[in-house]
């Protein structure tokens, strides 16, 4: 008899799986639910598309369902989970289009939920024009509402926040971000925030506003149930023709409760490097499952679009009879403001000190190319590696310049714990248009080795 | 009494070892010796000096013999090393003003004499016009005339001849480039000199011609002694305002002939990993010293800018008394050709097999962003690894996409001998203005990785 492969999630993770499943075994069945009435597209392309850098929504489907049915892989819309029965190897669906329940078998599971966004506790959140950014459905409407707007509040001193900023100063409104933590993208060490924050409020003076320390508790609208402020603890008003909260999300894991599914990080599903969760025959991947952390050795819960694709492609390779591991991330993260590259990877000096380890650092602002090279642009890195063992533990990357390249330069070398005496003598290739002489990376490198030998 | 230490060579290394010696010593005689009459300049800037994308030559002068005085380091210009004493720790010099020897000793010497043309055994070479590209004043030259010139010919095909070409193609010249050997660029595999062959012919069609398997064998010239034609051993003659010779370099070492000082590949000299010589007391680094490649493990000889400021700034180190080691080099290069980057990191295919590997290559072409970002380039990476020990040895790039930031990715992997089971699932900080979700570089190595297990 033919397996059966079900898959709950239409995001990243699990229509990656299905399509590389596919191509590791012909005879096997495929079916993908998900509870939203599109699968597979970019969600981490909304910003671009609200910012309208994309015009058309559509690029933003990497594969449409009739695009999987040609490889035989059906697909299920606006279907929800409601419970996992791991003894009968059943799920308990919900047809969002006739409210009827009805249960589907499987051989093999794969969770792939996702995550969604965490409500915060505000008076008259459910106030029109409060937006979380999750769906392709609520980059429309945000767009749409930017549109006709002067004055939004985005709530939340995130990533998803920092590109949510970019696309509504390009369209030309005021926004006020609050945070209320005393920083914003509180994964980087202060010193790093208050820089990001600078260049923010320094490229549009009177434009952009940024509120640390600050929590907001009420919401207040028109009699039209439309939000027309923002109330803040401390007392300030806020004039908002909208509001985006991006107060973080948690993996989407609800219909698990009470399963014998092993649940780790927030909620998140605990997997192997297998991807196999607690229970033979299901696997989990994306989003909603927790990450092994190769710096830190502990389990940590970073939802990622790319750890979702790698995930879905591994799990696929497993559930097929294949072999492969996925055995943990940096806590790589990238993003930008404008022509400002903003990048993090393993862990900051903050948590470096949490974690027990004997940090040290250096901070290099230099020019990217030879300093004569007319178009060199400025960075600042701030790399720290470990008194005891040498070994590099994070990178934090700003500037104009090209960020990115040191960045992931410094990613095998963490991974491989190759020592600080050894990097600074990487031999990375030069040439005036792509690096000074000695790369800023590698003087980085050379200065944490003096301070420690010095 | 005052130890002293006597520097020969005023390009890289020389300055480099002097500049960051005084950092790390203050008690200490230091004099540098140069036969040229300017010092620590960035050759590597010189045809973007000749293209006039940088207009002022000083621009390129790193520091000035007035700088090294102010940090009590003596420049000696236009002296010329003609042999060293080891026994009697003096050097033999001759300063080429009065054309008279005089001796010098030493505690320490740093030979830093760099690398010299190679002249090709062409009939009526030493006709005007005719151009090597190593001194400023090579530089300044080469500018003057190109201003003055409508046709021009390029011999040989290696990284400076690309660069050369861009510089007179950009300033409208037409332009020959003529190569002995089947390929332009010989360390890439020919299937990537063919790509970039390709892309250069394609971006000035009619401007642009490339012969290979073409030796020169003459040069003719007009009644004033400038060179008016190249000639070809098949017959071809092909006019030229001037040609510039780009057929290789050589170690400047022949001062040394007879000396104890032990040589390696191509009578460059021998250092071990803390660049001292074979004679106590005597270091060499720059482009006169050979080189330690850390993935075939045997001594290679390649010139590189980058590397001779590691290599004096690790000399300097030693010689203050401290420790500092260079392992070796990956043959990490990388140029431009106008908009299309071009490098090669560590080993092709063809010299894996030459070296006894068992190797697999992956090729891909793939946008260098999320394809539905509007502003993603191309790329094609080649992607080689061994098939016995899952290690990569290499990578070629090529693309006006971000091809710098994927071989820097893979530079630390290649040195600590990182798995392709674990670089493929690799942590690179995804976001859409920076990469696919699953990074090309990526791509490449669960190719690899399926071929070698399928």
């Amino acid at each position: 008899m033919t397996e059966k492969v079900v898959i709950i999630g239409g995001g990243a993770a699990g229509p990656k799986t299905a399509a590389k499943l596919r191509r590791e075994k012909e005879d096997i069945d495929i079916d993908l639910y998900t509870q939203e009435d599109i699968i597979s597209y970019s969600a981490c392309g909304l910003p671009y598309f609200i910012e309208n850098i994309i015009q058309d929504i559509d690029t933003l489907i990497v594969r449409t369902p009739e695009d999987f049915e040609k490889q035989n892989i059906h697909i299920h819309l606006k279907q929800r989970c409601i419970k996992v029965n791991t003894d009968e190897k059943t799920v308990l669906m919900l047809d969002l289009n006739t409210n009827t329940e009805y249960t589907v078998e499987y051989d093999f599971l794969v969770i792939a939920t996702g995550a969604i966004p965490v409500m915060p506790d505000i008076k008259n959140i459910n106030l029109k024009n409060i937006f979380t950014l999750r769906t392709i459905q609520d980059g429309i409407n945000i767009k749409q509402k930017m549109f006709q707007s002067q004055n939004a509040v985005l709530i939340g001193g995130g990533y998803i926040s920092i590109e949510l900023l970019e696309a509504l100063v390009h369209n030309n409104l005021h926004v006020t971000l609050i945070e209320k933590e005393k920083q914003i993208l509180k994964m980087f060490d202060e010193d790093f925030a208050e820089r990001i924050r600078d260049y923010i409020i320094g490229r549009n003076p009177g434009q952009v506003s940024i509120l640390t320390n600050e929590n907001v508790i009420d919401f207040q609208g028109n009699d039209k149930g439309e939000v027309t402020k923002v109330i803040t603890e401390s007392g300030k008003e806020i004039i908002a023709d909208f509001v985006i909260l991006g107060t973080g999300v948690r993996p989407n894991t609800d219909f698990l409760q009470g399963s014998d599914i092993k649940l780790g990080v927030k909620n998140s599903i605990r997997v192997g490097n297998t991807l196999r969760t607690s229970k033979c025959g299901i696997y989990a991947a994306g989003d909603c499952v927790d990450n092994y952390n190769l710096v830190t050795n502990k389990y940590t819960w970073v939802p990622m679009g790319s750890t979702a694709n790698k995930e879905g492609r591994c799990a696929a390779i497993n559930i097929a009879g294949g072999s492969c591991t996925f055995d943990g991330i940096l806590n790589s993260t990238i993003t930008k403001y404008f022509n400002l590259t903003i990048s993090i990877i393993g862990i900051s000096y903050k948590e470096a000190l949490s974690y027990g380890f004997q940090p040290e650092f250096a901070i290099v602002t230099k020019r990217d190319k030879a300093g004569y090279m007319p178009d060199s642009g400025m960075m600042t890195l701030k790399l720290i590696a470990d008194r005891n063992t040498h070994a590099i533990l994070g990178i934090q990357g700003i500037g104009e310049g090209d960020v990115t390249k040191r960045v992931n330069t410094v990613i095998p070398a963490i991974l491989s714990k190759t020592k600080l005496e050894t990097f600074m003598n990487l031999d990375l290739p030069y040439s005036p248009p792509y690096s000074p002489a000695i790369d800023p990376v590698l003087n980085a490198a050379q200065i944490i080795y003096q301070k420690i030998n010095g």
